[in-house]
């Protein structure tokens, strides 16, 4: 299933996208795409719904995250051979792992707002992972076991505040709309291996970053598994497993970092795609 | 106002503390301390009501957290001078910002739980700031304007976990039982002066930490302005402002860590006080 929300931001309503690519609405069903609905048994009632039996969206609405009650939203760094390289960093022993505030989510194709006086923001087209059931020192045998399934995110970052304003990576991270995750929560049945996706981000038309997650170093169920024995992964848990080569700031011979009037589009696939117009900080907004 | 939650966990009631001391049920007027009860209006609200007038709680039960739906669980790092010197480190240049992960929170007197194989497990208490109104872009004359009342917090760490495993903090930061926060959120007008309040910590009845709030490097009102250009803080969101000198990494001439069976207690004036047992990991309750 490819579950997804509807309609205008804080007013979403829940919904799937049946197999000709129309939005049907679910909210006779469900009160919205929640953890409540990610769990085994929540899936399986859903899947039981024949797409033609629920009401047609009609026109093009605004998306929203895909999930809503989302507790944390956990990112890997470095988890592409090619990109630790690009960012001058040694590939790491073990995973990576920041934070990316809750306030920065945002629907797939909403705008980017760069801070005000950002300079050096930049894209990282990347693969989530929708956490389905607790999880608490699982093994990795059975980490994928604890998925409900996948999205696409754009881990947008501004690299002076990630790197050269002292301490962690999550203050550049977690500003205000860099968390764009979505169109659909896409479940992990249809998925199938997480392992074997291709991926590209193409910044005004130019492709910038082309990849697979079969690349990764440390794969999903590692990751899963890896988290798990540092803090409990909630249902509604986001997890963001890091990006390929390509982003702004490893470019030669001088990096390119966003601005207004750039826009972003990225895919995986599988999981659907995203564009997002970057806007300049606008108070009230931000 | 002292607020607080009370019963056990997972269903704990709102209340308040009364001048002598004994909680009353606010459960007639609000279905929970949270976002909504944080803003202006919601403790204006609060204020009228006469604690003679609320229901009076027998007995001692469990205490929660003092607010739930806390989205954002920041934390500022080395943020005492003395605190740095003895962890090694160059005083910041600008705050250190990390963050604790939301699993992590719990009652002001529940055991806190190693992790399974956890050998550098520590203590922090810390003034924790409750954040009562939207925040983004604001002055720091105007910053603590933003702020609900302020609560007892123990950042407890894990050192390996946070500064041997690679990356950024947040692994050795947000384990389960890692948060502890309250007794009580207490409203800002009866805080007064957010700059000095007495803090201590003993373990087993020994003084480790003893400061006051003066010696921060960045104060509340910096902190609450300073975030704000990164993320937007939002009503109910927790900052946590970084610990005085006496944690365990800094023992001389050998570090001490935690072990099951090692009691913490620890105050903030006007505060409260919170009584930790720290016990193992034990499969199903982490």
């Amino acid at each position: 299933m490819k579950l997804l929300r509807y309609g205008p931001a804080g007013r979403e309503k829940p919904g799937l996208l049946d197999g000709e690519g129309r939005i049907r609405d679910l909210s006779g069903h469900v009160p919205d795409i929640d953890a409540r609905c990610l769990s085994a048994d929540g899936l399986a009632a859903l899947a039981t719904l024949s797409p033609e039996s629920l009401p047609i969206i009609e026109g093009e609405p605004r998306l929203g995250t895909p999930l809503t009650g989302i507790g944390k939203f956990i990112a890997i760094g470095l988890n592409y051979a090619d990109h630790a390289a690009e960012s001058n960093l040694p590939i790491p022993k073990e995973p990576v792992v920041f934070t990316k505030a809750i306030s920065s989510l945002s629907g797939p194709n909403d705008p980017v707002m760069l801070p005000k006086d950002s300079v050096k923001g930049d894209w990282e087209v990347e693969l989530g992972i929708v956490i389905g059931k607790r999880a608490a020192y699982v093994e990795e045998a059975q980490a994928l076991d604890h998925v409900a399934g996948y999205c696409l995110v754009n881990d947008v970052s501004e690299r002076e505040y990630q790197i050269e304003r002292g301490g962690t990576w999550d203050k550049g991270k977690g500003c205000d709309t860099f968390g764009p995750i979505g169109p659909w929560l896409v479940t992990a049945d249809e998925v199938g291996d997480p392992q074997n996706l291709d991926m590209w981000l193409d910044l005004n038309g130019r492709r910038m970053q082309t990849g697979n997650t079969r690349t990764m170093i440390f794969g999903c169920a590692h990751i899963v598994s890896y988290l798990s024995r540092f803090m409990t992964l909630m249902p509604g848990d986001v997890v963001t497993t890091g990006t390929p080569p390509g982003v702004g700031m490893g470019i030669k011979p001088e990096p390119v970092f966003l601005k207004a009037g750039d826009v972003m589009t990225l895919g995986i696939e599988k999981l659907g795609s995203q564009r997002q117009d970057v806007v300049s900080w606008r108070r009230g907004e931000g």
